[in-house]
């Protein structure tokens, strides 16, 4: 089917706006799980983002196993540790404050992996980027992530996690790349401002600041 | 300001995926301009994507001037040469035929980086998986992406590049990484179907195919 006008109209433009600024990191989430249709429909939908070459290289693993889960919380325990250690006194006070994740609350786990090197597409548009491949998947992963918020679910992206540990709790397939460990579910609170700026660590700058020109 | 209820609407929900679908990489504009407000309107709202420890790595380098545009596009065409050479005798002469940008014809040409190791957010959420530093930046053009297409506009990726070459016609800071080379402006058509999909290089699975259980 070909329609040549698609148009979208100026209340959509606005609502949509709405959603790129009430778009959040969830850390935190009641305990009302997903169902199955949902999960299924966000999935479906990020597989309509662009891929390079349309070689869809996303992988979605769905985490349903307790044990799993816990592995993956003891493995976040060790890399914050770790984090923590990187920052001086007052810095490390403030960071081991922070709540960076849901991983025990999150009702639903979802490991979103990128095949290295997919046959689908014929290796169009990668021969000098292959990073386009991964750079892919996270495309598919901010679509899920604003559809998520739409439908009054919330994302929170883990990544103090090390791929390697994480590949080897959910015995990945040796050709995929982690590109990103999500816990959803609904959130506790809906915000426009970002966690990190509401306590202070890092607040967002003007846009003007990140255009040059050439 | 803090609104403990943002709810969308089930009309809203529709139209996004609606969006969704119609968004496509676009080769072939009309020569009508983008005016500066909606550029930077784009820009703003990207900006407001998620990043890593809100570090903000998104660096927007707009390129205005004519002899630079030509220098990427003959940089294109030495590129893409080479890679229709890894092709076999059939399938070379079908990539040859593809339409893979519409560098000379988009009024807007906007390349787009990320700062290699950002300031802002003090290094949080990195120490493991330094790439989300980049993947931050490709959710901003996600979202670029999506908002152009719902004010009618086309965004077409170049990844037929090498970041060497195009760095050094851009003269771009050192500390700089390039994520997407970007052309916008008002496509020539409207299509819920891929390009590659249409000419037969390459279909669309469903989903289902790409989902695993742990």
């Amino acid at each position: 089917m070909k329609i040549l006008n698609k148009e979208f109209e100026k209340t959509f433009v606005n609502d949509l706006e709405e959603l790129f600024l009430w778009r959040r990191d969830v850390k935190s989430f009641s305990n009302t799980t997903i169902d199955q249709d949902t999960l299924e429909r966000l999935m479906s939908f990020a597989c309509k983002a662009p891929s390079v070459g349309n070689s869809q290289p996303w992988r979605f693993m769905l985490i349903n196993t307790l044990e799993t889960r816990q592995a993956i919380f003891e493995e976040f325990k060790r890399e914050n540790k770790q984090a923590a250690e990187r920052y001086k006194k007052e810095t490390k006070q403030e960071y081991l404050k922070l709540k960076l994740e849901g991983l025990l609350e999150a009702p639903s786990h979802l490991a979103v992996y990128s095949e290295t090197t997919p046959l689908r597409g014929k290796g169009l548009g990668r021969s000098t980027m292959p990073e386009t491949v991964r750079y892919s998947t996270v495309l598919a992963i901010g679509q899920l992530w604003l559809h998520a918020r739409a439908l009054g679910l919330g994302l929170g992206w883990v990544s103090i996690l090390n791929p390697k540990n994480i590949n080897q709790i959910l015995q990945a397939p040796k050709n995929w790349d982690l590109i990103a460990y999500l816990c959803l579910g609904y959130p506790k609170l809906n915000s426009q401002i970002p966690y990190l700026e509401e306590v202070n660590w890092q607040s967002r700058d003007g846009f003007k600041e990140f255009i040059i020109y050439r």
